[in-house]
């Protein structure tokens, strides 16, 4: 089975335990997945350090395990006012922690890392201005941290799920908090930290026991400028159904496949300039 | 004509001024765009505070004109190491502004908003996880700006774009820095910022004369779930060429969109759940 809860693993289980604002720590919500964890005969060590602190956190797993195997940040806050504290836990904490354990999973060959990104992110969502900016920062960590990992085997993706919790129990009426589980969201997660799992780069949306997966599409767009002639925003104003056309859409999957199309442009339109394409 | 210098609207130029690395400041950098403006017959005031104090530069500005048009942030940092840094400066940077800033446009029921964003945010680039987590969490805060405004006619953008410049000299061959000129910018920021322009929430790349417009992609995905049983990893591994498959992918458009296709999985798995579908 792939469940650590189900294997030899060891999982080192972080939550500061402080209230729906961020105030305060406890460790109760660390000690309940614990509990749980051992119940179902699995391993478990609690921690109830802030993300914040990511090198103390990083070192105390090292000191229980000698060996950091993936790390999953569950961490959040709603209120849409608090933008310092929003980024100092959720962007700020999660590039802490992962900054701690990068050079331990680069010299063990082997690591994990998931990002919690969220719909708010993704699409926006009225009134989290801070939260939106945070969580779809973490896509943009993640997207570079895949491309620095990948030749030590550490890979790192992002996901963006629905469930009922402590949190969306203030958003979303009772019946769905309560049918959508947390234990719908856990099985991604689990894949995505398997050795076996080769996925890297990528952002999922999940919920209700449904997964899918989300990319970038682009449109051919519009090249406005001619060759020693001013470029004007008229001109952007007449292509402008062009350059939102999406029919035959491309799928730029990387900044080097993006930068390449503006070298065919430079080509096209100033004919003969010759550009040094090395880097 | 829309360009703001060839018009009666007066400019105002915010520039730190500081070093390649954002230390120092000085007023060299606005003036020069400020004599520019000038040259050409337009009207424009320099500032030389950081973004960082978001108020004190819309209380410069509304002294100044006693009015907020648009406005434009191109403060940067390249450096990789410098978390903290590059979050004020180009998230919290970014966000201050636009707060301070916000209540004024809303007042006066006009407002344009561009995020700077980058390719380095959308498709990760290696060497740049701080740069690429801010600049794709502008992104997400314009996602919801987008949201929040559009009903007080104040409508929020984010561009990705590539240009010659200091910044990207230390680091693109010296025949591309003079190829992708500014110019070649400018003028889409200028459509963005235009009363007749109604574009809202959009992400743009844009460069030597092309214009593209971004969107999401995501995958119709599988239903892992099946009713009263455990939802296991190894039924997401068994699925997973069907979870990234873009075949007949969907584009959502919304977080309304995104959710309530988990409503519609809740009721294809748990029939006869009923659901209150008014959040
Ligand atoms: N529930 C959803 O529908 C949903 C949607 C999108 C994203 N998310 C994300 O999923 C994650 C989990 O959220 P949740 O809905 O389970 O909320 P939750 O409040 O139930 O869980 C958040 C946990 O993070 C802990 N925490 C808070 N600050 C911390 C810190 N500084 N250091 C360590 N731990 C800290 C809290 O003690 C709490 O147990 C969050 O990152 C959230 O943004 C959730
Ligand atoms: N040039 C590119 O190809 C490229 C690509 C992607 C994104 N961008 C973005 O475009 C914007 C412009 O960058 P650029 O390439 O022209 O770099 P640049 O260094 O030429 O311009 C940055 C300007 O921001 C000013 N600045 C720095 N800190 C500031 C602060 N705290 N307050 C106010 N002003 C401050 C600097 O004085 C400088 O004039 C940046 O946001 C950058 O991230 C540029």
């Amino acid at each position: 089975p792939l469940a650590a809860a189900q294997t030899a693993e060891t999982l080192f289980v972080n939550d500061l335990g402080g209230d729906i604002k961020g105030d305060g720590k406890s460790s109760g919500a660390a000690d309940k997945v614990v509990e749980e964890i051992r119940a179902k005969g699995g391993k478990a060590v609690p921690n109830y350090d802030s993300v914040e602190d990511g090198e103390k956190l990083v070192q105390t797993a090292l000191d229980a395990f000698g060996r950091i195997g993936k790390h999953l940040s569950y961490e959040s806050s709603f209120d849409p006012h608090l933008y310092d504290i929003i980024h100092r836990v959720h962007l700020r904490g999660s590039f802490k922690v992962t900054r701690a354990a990068w050079n331990h999973m680069k010299n063990q060959k082997f690591g994990r890392i998931i990002m919690t990104s969220s719909a708010a992110g993704i699409y926006g969502n009225f009134g989290q201005a801070n939260y939106s900016a945070a969580k779809l920062g973490l896509v943009g960590l993640s997207n570079t941290l895949a491309l620095e990992g990948v030749k030590y085997n550490v890979l790192c993706n992002a996901i963006a799920p629905t469930a009922g919790s402590r949190l969306t129990q203030t958003v979303m009426p009772q019946d769905l908090v309560d049918a959508l589980k947390p234990e719908y969201v856990s099985p991604l997660v689990l894949w995505l930290c398997h050795e076996s799992c080769q996925e890297n780069g990528s952002l999922f949306e999940l919920g209700a026991g449904w997964i899918g997966k989300l990319r970038w599409e682009r449109t051919v767009g519009a090249i406005i400028r001619q060759k020693d002639r001013p470029m004007t925003p008229e001109a952007v104003r007449d292509e402008w159904e062009k350059i939102c056309d999406f029919d035959n859409a491309t799928k730029p999957r990387t900044i080097q496949e993006s930068t390449s199309s503006l070298y065919e442009v430079l080509s096209a339109v100033d004919q003969g300039i010759s550009l040094n394409r090395t880097s």
